[in-house]
């Protein structure tokens, strides 16, 4: 079984995977392939194009990725139908088998091990996305959590509106004011933490098959749920003033996306603030293209060092940005309080998907949140975090340069949670990753956040979430491990990263 | 301009809008009709096929409803495409007019106005979907929060597991084994209401386009979730025993759907109660299909007469079908707690839906849901609601009997929030609602949850939130409006929610 018609060109700048992939994409598209039809055996198909098994391997990878293809182990591999009469049905339960393609593909299960890790409190973990817990202002807020239940019980213990509880849109719009970014109450929906505000932004614009550029690498959750949307995701890499603006219109010129996802400030996961002069330049590229902005700003009170910038929604004037955060980082995760800030044709669809999905956040909990910064207490509680924040990052900056090898480069962030290392090209992260958790110590793989393969020799290590001294020791073992297991490679690592990578 | 080709039959039993819309999805399906043309204006259609303006308006309005159209008042209805790239532009914002097909369509402007009907609390609301505000055990609620803050504060104030709370979980596992369907923690995602345990289970199963059975009429959530998906719903009228198993047959048959979505238990709007032997039929007959239930029993722990029958989950041993409940209605709607059980292949698909929709609901609130329920107030709780409802229930049948027209029907629930009537044929409910909403009373609009259209003559009329002084006010209004606005029409009302109605 081959396919004819299928040529490749090795001496393309583009990866020969990319062009298996593009040709059978070039192929359903024309009509020579058909939906659910099942592709070569990737033997055969190697042997039809000269190539090594793996190569075709990693094509037909790329193509389940990006949906086009299911893959089911020992069982081949088959281009995805346009109607749902064409899923394949799953031998072991036809009846359970057949799931919706929103939970297909291998996003899925890499995503509850990507959390199940980031949330473990095993040993010293350097591979979370939560705050400080001993840090966390638990008394004042069970005082504000008891003044609310005494003074308002029963109204809050009832539906809410589905927008949110007004006191706390009023007490946001005010802090967004304060901070150089007007915004009104009326465009303030208040979600369950910042992952419900950036999915909902995606699911109002983003229908399966639609393209959606987004920082390479970038948040892992933002991953997910784009997959589970169908989305297309192109990837953009960053230089360090953020996302590169020459890739950028490359790819909203070839791609035509509705939306693109960024994290200017505290980038997550290489910690990365966005220039302004780069800031006012994406706003500009965007609206050439007329692009919509999903700005996550999961961070932006929690900087240690350095001024704040302006965020894109206050240089668009909130036009054709929407701007989303959270108080998981700065204050309590267990609450799930965060919120998105949209212009009005978009926020009464949010408004309508925050219902269809959940019909509202816990007024309850808004409303002691109210009451918690009505008190005066965050800005008490920001302070605290920030200056630890700022001593662990600096013990993990020290800590790093005396125990990894020479060629690992980490630049010590000026805010946010986690930093970020590169490695020697010869590390394995998936090997340090296991060696490490083996010892007690959890890191954050890079490979994971990144969208178009890469960053195999990045590590994400979160400095909020423990003591300098775990901190230091933490960053020992790794360091132990990187000098015994890679003793030979102390060329300088090649920023990978920074470098433009074929864009899809 | 015409559609050559398009023929009806005024004698068939189909309407002849159905015959329009149907004729047009074939010409699409067969390709005389192609994604992103232009339907002729309703004048020149009706010309062509010598029918009233009106009769082809119904049927653009059915091709919008099922997503297979779009319109736009006066910028004509438009078939809709296949791909993003074809989805029409707003020319008063051509940057945020193309929002996804999910919040496209009339159904989303609907739905939050239904919502904001059903949460207002002006003059005397018989239109909510929710519990007796005056009942609420919040001074228990308060105690057991004050317990888990003090206690177990800075775990609860963290992330927590995308499934749930584990205390809570066990909890519900052994609730649910106690009444007779044996299950495992480990098989409960605890959600934000039973809304997200059902739109979490559609999402699993539907991709656009996929047919999905529900008992028609239904819930307006579900009919909300369902279009968001791009699901073709299609509807099966009930009987005095729940669904009907000769239609039901017929559906499952015809549309193949991979779910049907039904509430046996004090269905909303109807209040009916499925047999013991409809439900065996229906699990046999969902089996044969190979189609999943998603069995929704949101109020399984509010009947207030009468013995429980088993759920269909417990019928099946939770094999096919997936069991979701709530704690909003039978307790607190404010804490957003529900859950959804499902056989383990689906489990882990609902778990990384939920992560990526909100990385998992609450700790804090499940903690003291659980710190709450083991403090043993929610069966206290329980015994005086029922015993409320039933009294107020009692009223309001008494105050139906006294004030409406003799041809109004209404059978006294036995368990639940609302009753339903069904009104002289006559009787227009828009007209209703809005000439009793300016005597301060609130209704449930039963048009609103018919899925196939109908229903004009019916209402859904909520007890359980007013006292049984407000329900007799209240009923006094309506029953006045219906003698004064519909004198002449004493005839029994035709129960056309038992009747067959043409399955699409």
């Amino acid at each position: 079984m081959t396919l004819p018609g299928l040529t490749i060109d090795p001496a393309a700048a583009t990866p020969v995977y990319r062009q298996i992939a593009e040709g059978i994409q070039r192929a359903l598209h024309d009509g020579r392939l058909a939906a659910g039809q099942q592709l070569p055996p990737t033997r055969d198909l190697a042997k039809q194009l000269s190539v090594n098994r793996n190569t075709i391997v990693a094509a037909y990878d790329l193509l389940v990725e990006q949906r086009v293809a299911t893959g089911h182990t020992g069982r081949g591999t088959f281009l995805v139908g346009a109607a749902g009469g064409d899923r394949p049905v799953n031998p072991d339960d036809p009846w359970l088998g057949a799931f919706a393609r929103a939970v297909q593909g291998p996003g899925v299960g890499n995503l509850l091990t990507i959390y199940r890790v980031a949330t473990s409190h095993e040993g010293i973990s350097l591979a979370g996305g939560y705050p400080a817990g001993e840090l966390m202002p638990v008394e004042p807020f069970a005082r504000a959590m008891e003044k609310t239940l005494r003074e308002r019980g029963a109204e809050v213990l009832s539906y809410g509106p589905t927008a949110g509880y007004g006191p706390l849109r009023e007490t946001i719009a005010a802090e967004m004011s304060r901070k150089g970014a007007p915004c009104d109450a009326s465009s303030i929906l208040v979600t369950n933490g910042s992952q419900q505000a950036m999915e909902l932004a995606f699911r109002a614009f983003v229908d399966p098959g639609d393209a959606v550029v987004v920082e390479d690498p970038t948040y892992t959750g933002a991953i997910s749920a784009l997959a589970a949307l169908g989305a297309r995701v192109v990837g953009v890499p960053l230089d360090d003033q953020g996302i590169r603006p020459d890739l950028l219109k490359l790819a909203l010129a070839r791609h035509r996306p509705r939306v693109m996802y960024v994290q200017p400030t505290f980038h997550n996961p290489t910690a990365r603030v966005m220039g302004e002069a780069r800031r006012r330049e994406v706003v500009a590229i965007a609206a050439r293209h007329r692009c919509v902005i999903v700005e996550d700003d999961w961070a932006g009170d929690l900087r240690f060092e350095g001024r704040d910038l302006p965020t894109l929604h206050a240089l668009d004037g909130g036009k054709h940005v929407l701007y989303l955060s959270t108080f998981s980082k700065k204050l309590l995760p267990g609450l799930r309080v965060g919120w998105v800030v949209a212009p009005e044709p978009v926020f009464d669809r949010l408004v309508a998907l925050k219902q269809i999905e959940d019909c509202g956040t816990s007024p309850l909990v808004q409303a002691a949140l109210h009451a918690f910064i009505a008190s005066g207490f965050q800005e008490e509680h920001l302070a605290r975090v920030r200056s630890a924040y700022l001593s662990r990052s600096r013990a993990m900056d020290e800590a790093i340069r005396i125990h990894f090898p020479d060629g690992a480069r980490f630049t010590r962030p000026s805010g946010g949670l986690f930093g970020w290392v590169v490695l020697p090209d010869s590390v394995d992260g998936d090997e340090l990753f296991t060696a490490a958790r083996e010892r007690g110590v959890l890191v954050g793989r890079g490979s994971l956040f990144h969208v178009s393969g890469g960053g195999r020799n990045t590590l994400r290590l979160t400095f909020a979430s423990s003591s300098e001294e775990q901190i230091r020791s933490g960053v020992k073992v790794l360091g132990d491990l990187l000098n015994r297991r890679w003793p030979k490679d102390r060329a300088a690592s090649r920023e990978r990263d920074f470098e433009a990578v074929p864009i899809l």
